[in-house]
């Protein structure tokens, strides 16, 4: 018996390459070399995900004579494919139906690589390969004839087992409840999604291809939705709102002692964030085109009061010392048990674990977008919020703390503060000269003083413009470093009222309701408190690392735009560091709620490091006082803000876009 | 180094007995010998489960010299715990506490018998192992202190790791939300109740014993339900009740029909059962003064109509060929996903496989109960209900048909039938030479003719008072082996109607009602229906299991009073079996539930014995057509009844009571 002959093939983009033996189906041989094609169908030919194209010529670089005429021909069941998508004649072929019969030079397109990695654009790049809870698989079931006893379910188990070698699974009661109708609307062809290698939760009739989740950050004040596919990694909607208990209190303090002293106080207030959070998704989906009955996994972060209310369990023990939590490991529940009943009926959350007491799943969830835990350089990484957050060092050591920053940055207890929203002022510049203002509206690229005032319509200020405000006045010594208004400031925008004075930002013709949006002297004291609050967090716990100085500064925030680091800079939010080194990055803690939705081996990576991270309850720390009280005014220039001066200057004369 | 002297130790009452190291504590050294002692504290002294007697005195049958004072004395803390108990003095020790000192003959008292056994008295005595889901744990657990990251589920789970072994746990999420409140109400001491070894289902604050399952049978015109102790087995109420369901069809074909017919029909249907258990399981738990939130577990039998509809799953797949199920596989679910929503919050329910379409979960519970796949005789086992079950094998080769019986053996489609209720005439006997009835009703053990009229207060007549009524008016010529009545009868009680005749069997001055409580021509009628299905569906498993004579027939039912063997052979219920071989049990399949539910073993035995019967669909054989044609008179003596000679003649003269 002599052996088959074998023949060189190559993949691209990937560049792997073999010796494969003839006659082989070209999907097998692919992955027998490592390369990842997608196919949902089992090698049915009905999917169309294994798509490849076969270069044609002589490669030199390659070494190899590569022709389609060096696959099988196209059988019927493979050309009928083609023609019902009338996509024939474009060079594309089937990996699973073509086999081997000479050298090959493969190319897989984009949309057939498997496990495709998403790019998530932090302080540093990096990219996640995709392994989300739920994977779909599409089967051809064999019906039950008269004799046969098998039920519905263990035709399907066994149709998966055939085609896939699944096998353990269990059906969640809803979807084994429209199982008999769907297998027959599919004429004994279904999708089927399974969660975790465990569990079917949706059953959908023929080819169906499409599965989503939901990545959800509970904010004190904001609640931000991004919907993925789950298949892609791609973003294809993102909602906010303000969270829906902020009338029963601006931070978490005021909402423990809301439930402690009315009776129905953890119902109002679970009812209130999942009513909120079922309008979120409802949103999201249509905004995608879907609905929200097609999302079957979501992943969830929040500060660990945010945690607790939304599982419906009482925050009343994170309130005093010891701070323990009812559970700090990652909980995995069906989201009908929380009352997220517009999704899927079947649909899993799975809520990131939380570190301590004071520190919840939101910081898990930076530390997934931001990777301390992976690098070597010193690192402080601010997640601004009302209930703020902090991590500092590195791969050999981390700490984490929370604290109290209050609700400033985002938009509330600010006179004319309001959620990042269209209209929303996120923008300021004052003019050195004039001392007047100029500024930019969410949902506008122009400036105030690019357009006719009747076209501006500010409706307020969100975190963003009120840093840059009050750095700005603080800049131009409309401020002083105390953070009182300069009594002399010679800007028409500044009127001296009764005891202390405000500063006009935008005139009742450049607003949406025609009155003034102004800054008072109590706005800029609660920016002082919250910046305070975090400056000494940070130091705190660079203290306790043992470090003096930080290589890198990250600003994470959910508030809309992206902080500017300059501008917060200057009025002192963080300790000193070259600006080079310093980075916004957005919605942190959202964006490792995204990381754990699209991939299973995050969610085990998130418990180790809530695990390993050193949790400081830094609030509790003599020192903590004397840092706060130290950092309340806005910061010289030189030591400790060596990095500051040349901003100073910079920021007076700066009209970055 | 010289070893330890070791001492034997001799248990009763099994008898085990072994060389123990001197220093053991005493509940190590049981266990090592095999002996299972209760002790839910392990080891802490608490919970008294683990107590035992030592005998004093020379014992030449077993060789060993035992005292007292062979163990070690009793410390601080055992003395406490008998002090509170007001218990000193009376010879028991805790073997937990106690350490070897000399040659000891230990009595395990019954209660502190772990894996007690019960016996069901059914054809064949048997006993079972206790083994039930549900198991509890108290434990001690060190609470959190500051700097103490863990939450309170995972300290929990370290006491429960530490004190017993136990690991890879879950909580489910309502037991999460109350753990922080428990843990403190109870001091840090809790008992916690564990479902399969993997979940935590309730954790109560204290030493808090007492574990309690549901064993429900829903049958198509009753549901029966049994409170259970899951530490001993014991019955603790039974409650019944007629199927809610009943309104909308008295059979399952018709009860198929209305949810063909009625967009709304399952969930009316299903809304019908579940209200109905949930009344059950309260009535129940207060018979037994406990609260339906003791109820941890439930264990559930039905037809597969029945068990489908209670699933709120459609059955209308049943209704055809090839009468496929939605599943036949076992079903472990959440009662609060069923809406069991008055049992504990996080109760599980079990239900018990199907075998096909048309033999459902409560044949299997038959199975459980009469072990016909364990018999080397070959058994017929009737379960005779509104849909009639029927088993027909032994070890070797089982099978399984079911039988549309008809309600008449549960009362309906009876001019006067009743449920088994108190009122209802269970017993009928007719004198031999008067031709007149006296009969028994639910409630009270006199005959009619033993007490004052206006003191009976017979309400209708129930399942088998219809067997024996029907049996008897046959037994004593008033009717014909046609069926029909004999016009010559001379009876005061037989009244010849315009075109028939009916029998009065309690005047108005013995009712409740005042009225005449009658048999009519048309209820022989449905009695003769209903046997002859019962009868053809026996004879065809027979032939298919190639046997002519049974070596043993049990009769099953859920409808109160067990039935009559000889009324039911004089019918001609079942072929042809010497009566010293027939056996009336009862409630096989409500037995079953209570099996299931008592032991996990048992529900592993039931998935293999649903898989392993051979299910045949008798109905449509054209052979059934002909026996059951055949099977619609009564039967004359003789061949094919050989055993029914003595039986025909006996029974005009026995009044057994």
């Amino acid at each position: 018996m002599s052996n088959p002959p074998k023949h060189l093939v190559i993949f691209q983009p990937s560049g792997r390459r073999g010796e494969v033996v003839e006659g082989a189906v070209l999907l097998d041989a692919a992955r027998d070399l490592g390369v990842e094609i997608e196919s949902i169908c089992a090698g049915q030919q009905t999917c169309g995900k294994c798509k490849i194209l076969v270069e044609e010529g002589t490669f030199r670089k390659h070494g190899i004579q590569s022709s389609p005429a060096h696959l099988s021909p196209m059988g019927e069941t493979e050309r009928a494919y083609w023609e019902r998508r009338k996509n024939t004649g474009h060079g594309y072929r089937l990996s699973c139906a073509a086999t081997v019969r000479g050298p090959l030079l493969v190319t897989v397109p984009e949309e057939s690589q498997a496990r495709k990695q998403i790019v998530r654009k932090g302080a540093t790049e990096r990219v996640i390969e995709l392994d989300p809870a739920i994977r779909q698989y599409y089967v051809n079931i064999t019906p039950s004839t008269l004799g046969d006893d098998r039920g519905d379910w263990e035709l399907l188990q066994a149709a998966l087992r055939d085609h896939f070698g699944l096998t353990g699974l269990r059906i969640d009661l809803p979807a084994l409840r429209t199982l008999q109708d769907t297998q027959r609307a599919g004429q004994w062809g279904v999708t089927v999604s399974v969660w975790s290698d465990q569990e079917v939760v949706r059953v959908q009739p023929g080819y169906a291809e499409g599965a989503y989740g939901l990545a959800v950050d509970v904010g004190t004040t904001t609640v931000v939705a991004h919907l993925c596919d789950l298949r892609t990694g791609a973003v294809l909607a993102t909602e906010a709102m303000m969270n829906p208990q902020v009338p029963f209190g601006e931070d978490i303090l005021s909402r423990i002692t809301y439930i402690q002293t009315h009776p129905d106080g953890l119902t109002k207030l679970n009812g209130a964030i999942v009513e909120g959070l079922n309008k979120l998704a409802t949103r999201a989906a249509r905004r995608a085109g879907l609905s929200p009955d097609d999302i079957t996994d979501v992943a969830l972060v929040g500060n660990t009061v945010m945690h607790h209310i939304a599982l419906n369990i009482t925050p009343l023990y994170i309130g005093s010392a010891p701070f323990t939590l009812a559970t700090h490991d990652p909980v995995d529940v069906k989201a009908r048990e929380l009352g997220l009943t517009t999704l899927n009926r079947c649909a899993w959350v799975h809520v990131l674990p939380c570190e301590a007491g004071y520190v919840g799943a939101d910081n898990v969830g930076v530390i997934l977008a931001e990777e301390p835990h992976h690098q070597d350089k010193i690192v402080l990484i601010i997640d601004v919020g009302t209930n703020g957050e902090i991590l500092v060092g590195n791969q050999e050591h981390l700490l984490s703390a929370s604290s109290p920053t209050g609700p400033a940055f985002e938009g509330a207890q600010i006179a004319h503060g309001m959620r990042a929203a269209p209209g929303a002022i996120e923008r300021v510049r004052i003019d050195p000269e004039a001392l007047t203002p100029r500024f930019r509206v969410i949902g506008d690229d122009r400036w105030s003083d690019e357009m006719p005032p009747a076209e501006i319509q500010a409706a307020g200020i969100c975190g963003s413009g009120i840093i840059e405000v009050v750095a700005e006045l603080f800049a131009h010594g409309i401020i002083l470093p105390s953070g009182k208004f300069n009594p002399e400031t010679p800007s028409p925008n500044f009127r001296r009222t009764a005891r202390v004075g405000e500063y006009i930002l935008a005139t009742p013709d450049q607003t949406s309701t025609g009155r003034e949006i102004v800054v008072t002297q109590n706005d800029i004291r609660a920016v002082q408190l919250a910046k305070a609050a975090l400056y000494a967090g940070a130091k705190l716990l660079m203290a306790r690392r043992g470090v003096d100085r930080l290589d890198r500064v990250i600003l994470a925030g959910a508030f809309g735009s992206y902080i500017s680091k300059e501008h917060a800079m200057l009025i002192g939010l963080f300790p000193d560091c070259d600006l080079d080194n310093v980075y916004a990055v957005g919605n942190a803690a959202g964006d490792g709620a995204r990381i754990a939705l699209l991939s299973r081996a995050k969610r085990r990576e998130a418990r180790q490091a809530a695990r390993w991270v050193e949790k400081v309850e830094t609030t509790i720390q003599p020192e903590f006082q004397t840092e706060f009280v130290a950092a309340l005014n806005f910061p010289h220039a030189g030591d400790p803000f060596p990095h500051l001066e040349g901003l100073l200057t910079g920021a007076r004369h700066k009209d970055a876009a």
